[in-house]
């Protein structure tokens, strides 16, 4: 693998036999030693970075046939790096993105939800089940559930197969039915449109469950929008409007007699490769906007644009949730509300908040289960 | 207060008594209209945004007793304004900061922890009390506690005061003591340098509770740091570095035989006021960097440099938790790290993390409490 290196100044330079070159900072490869002393098996950095000297420099480097870099240090200290992890760690490269399986899909109106929807024995009996479902819902942001207990309580147990709630002040699970002198929209029979939930929180749940113990009224079905593929279509209709909602922050607030919670962000989030993070949207909780006066009147315009467009029926997936059934949302990405209902007191859904760090990290450990790590 | 009014095509400007004017955008104020019908009392938007038509204008404006503005649209709703509310919610100027008591208070050794510990039976009985503790806490970052009952699980009794315990794979409470062949050094009686917790989850927890139970051992001394404080230092001393810091997103891991997560961030991180929002300091899971190689080398001087400044005792607060104590600290500020310690079992601490969104409310309601209303 290793074909030659040259020894430069602060660096060396590793000519790999593919013909490619990697320049290695020695500050780097000491800060990364992979030595017991330097890591601990499990991962976690045993060196102090500050204790490196700021001029380390090799006093002896070698290459043992063609696998592994041996640095002994003016120091003393021996290092040893093996060929592929060097090749892995290479640092100028841009890093590959998400490994097919897990790229996101963009949906509109015409995906098939059926394809998203996983039976709820079968999760809780089987790994490579559980796995796909929670690989359907990185992909789409969305994922069902049927054949779950019509049991209060019973969308807790769904979290506990992959992670940690995340309460809240309303509680660890919350009912959404009709509530009299409801402090909270949500707890009416009124229409929602769509939005992301608690975007008052700082941080904000970034996981949201709701499950159905009954749902036998006119009216009371549950619509969800793919927020990332929304936002993707106004960046590509309208860069300007688009740069507005995303550099812009507009404050939410929620107040009732024990609770008054606000944070300031911007409706649509992106990450320094300007890719989607989140997306942001709670026309109810939204407060007065402020900004620079000639900012206003365009940002109204994208502000209205992107709510069209969330409101467009093209954009929308409208089903009506029946008892047993459960969906989740990633309340980064979609966006979910319901239509009004009547005849109020038979719909009942359960909904409670997760953390997404738990199902990350549950996938990585039903993969390194399945690939028999 | 309103002197006089114009009209314009699509704002119009109020006259203030005193002198200045404000101009409100007709879209804006048909938006914000504080009608019942329009606004729910708990503060909900009851109006549609996206269904206010975009030529929207007054068919007739007229201020009453110049204490407030009414305004007849031309689809014949009708809006009110009172001319305080317009005043509080002119658009254009910088909002003001939070009030004095709130100000973040940077520090550094010489800070008085005496000052800022409280007494938990009175924290419990007294809602002045708990508010002070609180308002310290967001000045300082960090707060303490004397007389806790040394009880297993107490620590989650003080989470019930103000919020909401942030469940993680640790569980709700974790057991700070010596693990045999622990998988976090958290578990062993290592020195830890000065750190925050988690910073491989996004979001990561916003609060981090440290009870004592016991700490009969030589060492085991805790270490406290102002991330903010330092970042400003460092901001003052090279701004370069800081910049890099600010906007080289670096990768943090953990991983043992039941968990794998990881995320991107930032080391340093400011909003678009270029205020500090969060510090994200963990050397023990910082991943090997990646960036262009011709950054790598300013990014370590950077990356030691901050290192150096956090473990420069002159920043550094080192104190010996007794039992009945604890710290709570804001784990987007606030480091804190220990001594390594001797005799190992007879240290025991319990931690939690908790968010800080239900903090800010508690603080928001006991606030309405004390100015009764």
């Amino acid at each position: 693998m290793i074909q030659s290196i040259s020894i430069n100044e602060k660096t060396l330079t590793i000519h790999w036999q593919s013909g490619s070159d990697s320049t290695f900072h020695y500050i780097w490869l000491r800060d990364n030693c992979q030595s017991p002393k330097s890591l601990h098996p499990n991962g976690q950095r045993l060196l102090q970075t500050v204790d490196i000297p700021a001029d380390i420099h090799p006093s002896s480097v070698q290459v043992i046939k063609e696998q592994s870099l041996e640095i002994v240090w003016v120091d003393g200290h021996q290092s040893s790096y093996s060929a592929d992890w060097l090749y892995n760690h290479v640092y100028d490269m841009p890093l590959s993105g998400p490994n097919n399986e897990m790229q996101i899909q963009l949906w509109n109106c015409s995906v098939d939800i059926n394809s998203l929807t996983f039976d709820y024995p079968e999760i809780i009996s089987k790994e490579r089940t559980l796995y796909d479902w929670l690989v359907a819902f990185c992909q789409y942001g969305v994922a069902f559930l049927k054949n779950v207990p019509t049991q209060l309580g019973a969308v807790e147990n769904i979290v506990d197969q992959f992670g940690y709630i995340h309460e809240t002040n309303f509680g660890r699970i919350s009912d959404v039915k009709i509530v009299t002198n409801a402090t909270n929209l949500t707890y009416t029979n009124d229409y929602l449109s769509p939005h992301t939930d608690n975007p008052y929180r700082d941080p904000a749940p970034t996981l949201m469950l709701l499950h159905c113990l009954s749902s036998d009224v006119e009216g009371g079905d549950s619509i969800i929008v793919d927020g990332f593929q929304v936002a993707e279509k106004l960046r590509q209709k309208n860069p300007k409007y688009f740069k507005l909602l995303a550099s812009i922050p507009v404050n939410f607030c929620f107040s009732d007699p024990n609770v008054e919670i606000s944070a300031e962000k911007t409706i649509i989030q992106v990450n320094r490769r300007d890719e989607l993070t989140a997306v942001c949207f709670h026309n109810e909780s939204l407060q007065p906007l402020r900004m620079d006066a000639e900012l206003m009147g365009s940002f109204y315009d994208a502000y209205r644009t992107f709510f069209e467009m969330i409101m467009d029926v093209k954009n929308q997936v409208q089903f009506k949730l029946q008892p047993g059934q459960v969906y989740m949302v990633d309340n980064r990405r979609v966006l979910h509300g319901r239509t009004a209902f009547f005849n109020t007191d038979k719909r009942h859904l359960q909904g409670c908040y997760a953390g997404i760090d738990g199902l990350y990290s549950k996938l990585a450990v039903l993969k390194r289960h399945m690939i028999g790590t």
